[in-house]
């Protein structure tokens, strides 16, 4: 917890408290934050429920009712959501607000919102790469943002002020963060996190009735991902799908080489190439951003 | 422990105390086998140390001097060296002394070694469901077996007897038995396990210094088993190469519809493929034999 700078917000609203939105509001208590936390949503049972297990202080089923209260905002919905969601909000927020989201694909979100928004508010995106294939606030934990990384993607008509209020929010919270363009991001991300979700789905659908018994853990881990949301993923995957594709194109060529080494029986190309992954594995494994 | 036979073998000879070998010896110990358990490998100081560690009484570095003493035999090295193994320890073995093993392919090792050996003695091929990347006896775990599923693949010529000591055996150490052929266990394996190996270092190859740190615990948990030795993997695909050929083009063959569906933005195309994906993680999940 040493040099983790203290959030200097009034007033916080998480919109979407799930797995995702709920993490952040038990984090922001782990961390001494003592302003507001306001939980928006749809559904008010599962927010008063939220706010019962401690995540929230208060709850609203209209972001626009409570919009002159936030002097930070971040979006936790599905990516789809994210757009219309800040416009709605920062049409009646508070001046000089501050709109970030957790979305796991930038470029179109920080196009579509752009950076300017009535009553001198800003946005500027982020992606926190903490997560779970489960789903909802039951499932939150106030560590689940420890030491981990948040990529922010501000663009060039940001200001350096709500650029910096957006890190002292997730650095607040436990996380290194590091820049990037939104386009970089979406690009890096295609083959770090939207491949393995790819590609988990295509083996795991792969199980039948025959063969379940044999699976053990190293299927089981290679397949965790694939048991999260396909609404929330197939959001993801249309909104990079330029870079994922060249991801799912690049993965092919590979498995190729495969498919041509062990079919030839070729053992030396078969170890080069099991080599290959164990190096990039081993890159990983020194990584602490990646632990 | 309730049900779980007393393995009546006079003395165990483990050939090869690594991860697998050594916790094989360890799950002995801790499930009160009172017989001899001798440790064989090439490495007098590495056996020594197994010895110093608890998980093996006695150790030699040839099989052949101590052949006279084990009534069961399991070899736990790589997959080509396990057929030269069991011929030449068979050859020095006592009387109706029973040979098994624990790799990862079966059917060429059962063809090569056959069932019926000098002496009287018999082999049934095994292979436990249990492992890790990690390599050595320092990772050895008493309960590495527990409750995992151990494959025992028989072949017409074997005696019912044979087939019972050897399952009495793995069952001895907490393990569930299910017997196939060698060839029906090639072709599952093929799926459940060599398949995630392969798609797992085929991914890891991706990583560079440019995108390693926006790796995180879906990209980590998705290559974790590419972290395995390459030499054991290339032995174990070599050897399963028509079934593991197959099991990738089917793999290739669904990235191609991933590929597609995203690349025309169809969205019901991605949202099936992911929630095909699902339903066999959700198999997997309620699968006891696989957790």
């Amino acid at each position: 917890m040493t040099n983790r700078p203290k959030i200097s917000e009034s007033c916080v609203a998480i919109v979407g408290v799930g797995l995702i939105g709920g993490s952040i509001g038990a984090a922001l208590k782990a961390n001494g934050f003592t302003g507001e936390i306001i939980g928006c949503g749809r559904n008010a049972d599962r927010l008063n429920a939220a706010k019962d297990a401690g995540l929230i202080d208060s709850v609203s089923t209209d972001a626009a009712t409570i919009a002159d209260r936030p002097s930070f905002w971040v979006f936790c919905t599905p990516v789809d959501k994210i757009v219309d969601g800040i416009r709605q909000a920062a049409a009646k927020s508070r001046p000089e607000s501050i709109f970030t989201d957790a979305g796991s694909t930038k470029q179109l979100i920080c196009e579509d919102v752009g950076t300017q928004l009535p009553n001198s508010a800003e946005f500027v995106g982020s992606h926190p790469l903490a997560g779970s294939e489960k789903n909802g606030f039951e499932f939150a934990a106030h560590d689940l943002y420890e030491d981990r990384l948040c990529v922010i993607t501000p663009t060039e008509s940001n200001s350096a002020a709500a650029v910096e209020r957006v890190e002292q929010f997730w650095q607040g919270i436990g996380m290194r963060t590091l820049s990037t363009s939104p386009s970089d991001h979406d690009r890096l991300l295609a083959t770090t996190s939207h491949l393995p979700h790819v590609a988990a789905a295509a083996m795991a659908a792969l199980i039948d009735n025959k063969n379940h018994q044999f699976a053990a853990t190293g299927f089981k881990d290679s397949t965790r991902v694939a048991g999260g949301d396909p609404e929330l993923w197939t959001a993801i995957l249309s909104r990079n799908n330029r870079h994922v594709v060249e991801a799912i194109q690049i993965l092919k060529q590979r498995l190729t080489e495969f498919e041509h080494a062990v079919e030839a029986n070729d053992e030396s190309a078969i170890r080069a190439l099991l080599a290959s992954g164990q190096r990039g594995r081993q890159m990983l494994d020194d990584t602490p951003e990646s632990k």
